[in-house]
């Protein structure tokens, strides 16, 4: 099953995808009410309501109102290596965990602001997890059973406000700088998620490419880590981190300018374009 | 005018405080949702309704719904020489900003769980801005007028999970490890905040004392700087840092433990308690 949240108006109204049309949930709901609980006792009700076309549908962030958001940062070796290089023969200790506020999130084909206060405005993507049941202290081997579903992320990332401090919370909360979507697969059709690949593309040309086997720390681990801090609640997205290819590490630099497209596509999960523009 | 938010029952009520007593505004309705109003006004409509007396109320975070807690790091000298020694003689180019999820506040009098996954549990008596009226790139000439009030916070900290890796945020982000409160003071009613005093008192004993001009960073230029990579939204809260004399910073340690009371005091803003119980 594959979810979407769509702005309809003023209003937000999420639905069930079937193909190229969608059947949508009566307004005043939220996707997020109901991941914690039956999905496909979800479905099968929606499924009486009639499908509109998903034709110049405007999408918001699938799930857009998330309570917490935790990033994952330095979680494929190929980027911890173009970041850190003194890191080259290690294995990082713990995860790195960062939160991102819900008012950063943007959806599929919404176009994204170039900050005029930021020269370096960088792509990453990454996979997606959102909670379905909640929990605190969560053992690694039932952190499965906590996933709704998955989605498409790009966490970008204004370089030089993120490298401003130590900390990089401003540089990952920027309006807009969070496309997630456009829809959520449930976790039920993905048998696999460890087999799916991760490319990013800008202007059609591939600059990030692996597969989710290749994250450091697992879902599983990751799930456990997060759990251990927070209690996790249903429409809680990890974003996991994103693999090597970013635009700052490259020489020269290859950065999102207005007139450039993005795209995030992970296999089974989704294709995620967005246009930068000038703010 | 102070304005504070209980508990009842399931619910949560908002009302302005006058005394011992308070003028609870109708259910469902939230402070957050008036603060980007004329807040003389709602107090004028609020003191209608027949106070109720304030013994035994059960306190929840004066704004518990903020989208965005932006904490300010390192932000009074003595707190940053005492963290970082080798800073004595620099004076820092920048805030450091880091973000807290709304899931970690907690209310004045609220009990708050020492975590059985955490050692070192410290305390950050601080002073809370909150927002009144949003803004983007507000100028540091305007920045005050968009302070709605300010309440005590303690930016209570987990320090093993706030070092286990470069980011904070997961030492930062416990549940009920933010307490905000009791009380919101309307900005109209402090004539200037930067003569308040503030201090920690750990079992009574004052374990950090200064004032709100010793900030490095003052509140205009705190509200300027979050402007310019977040929108404000009414309620957000910026946490301006905190003084020196913190828990882990000593030798020996003095950390927050159960049975242990901690209280913030803000000259004109409250008084904040809270006991530590075991997990």
């Amino acid at each position: 099953m594959k979810f979407a949240t769509l702005r309809q108006g003023d209003t937000l109204c999420f639905g069930l995808v079937d193909g190229d049309r969608i059947h949508l949930a009566p307004e005043g709901d939220t996707l997020r009410a109901h991941l914690g609980g039956d999905l496909a006792a979800l479905a099968a009700r929606l499924r009486d309501v009639p499908a509109v076309s998903l034709a110049g549908a405007d999408y918001a962030p699938v799930v857009p109102d998330p309570q917490q958001i935790l990033c994952i940062g330095l979680n494929y070796r190929d980027h911890r290596e173009e970041t850190r290089p003194e890191t080259r023969k290690s294995y990082p200790e713990t995860p790195v965990v960062f939160p991102r506020f819900a008012t950063s999130l943007a959806g599929h084909g919404e176009a994204l602001p170039k900050p005029h206060n930021e020269t370096v405005m960088d792509y990453e993507a990454e996979l997606a997890v959102i909670i379905g049941k909640g929990g605190r202290y969560i053992a690694k081997e039932n952190a499965m059973g906590h996933i709704a579903g998955y989605a498409c992320f790009n966490d970008i990332s204004m370089r030089t406000w993120q490298t401003k401090s130590e900390q990089w919370g401003p540089g990952k909360n920027f309006p807009k700088s969070g496309p997630l979507g456009p829809v959520m697969v449930t976790a039920d059709a993905v048998p696999d998620i460890t087999e799916a690949g991760i490319r990013l593309y800008l202007d059609g040309e591939l600059m990030q490419e692996s597969w989710i086997k290749h994250l450091l720390f697992d879902l599983p681990t990751l799930i456990a880590h997060c759990s251990q801090f927070v209690e996790l609640r249903p429409g809680d997205v990890i974003a996991t981190g994103t693999p090597g290819g970013v635009g700052f590490a490259r020489r020269p630099m290859v950065l999102l300018e207005p007139g450039k497209t993005v795209v995030v596509e992970i296999d089974g999960v989704g294709r995620l374009e967005n246009a930068i523009v000038a703010e």
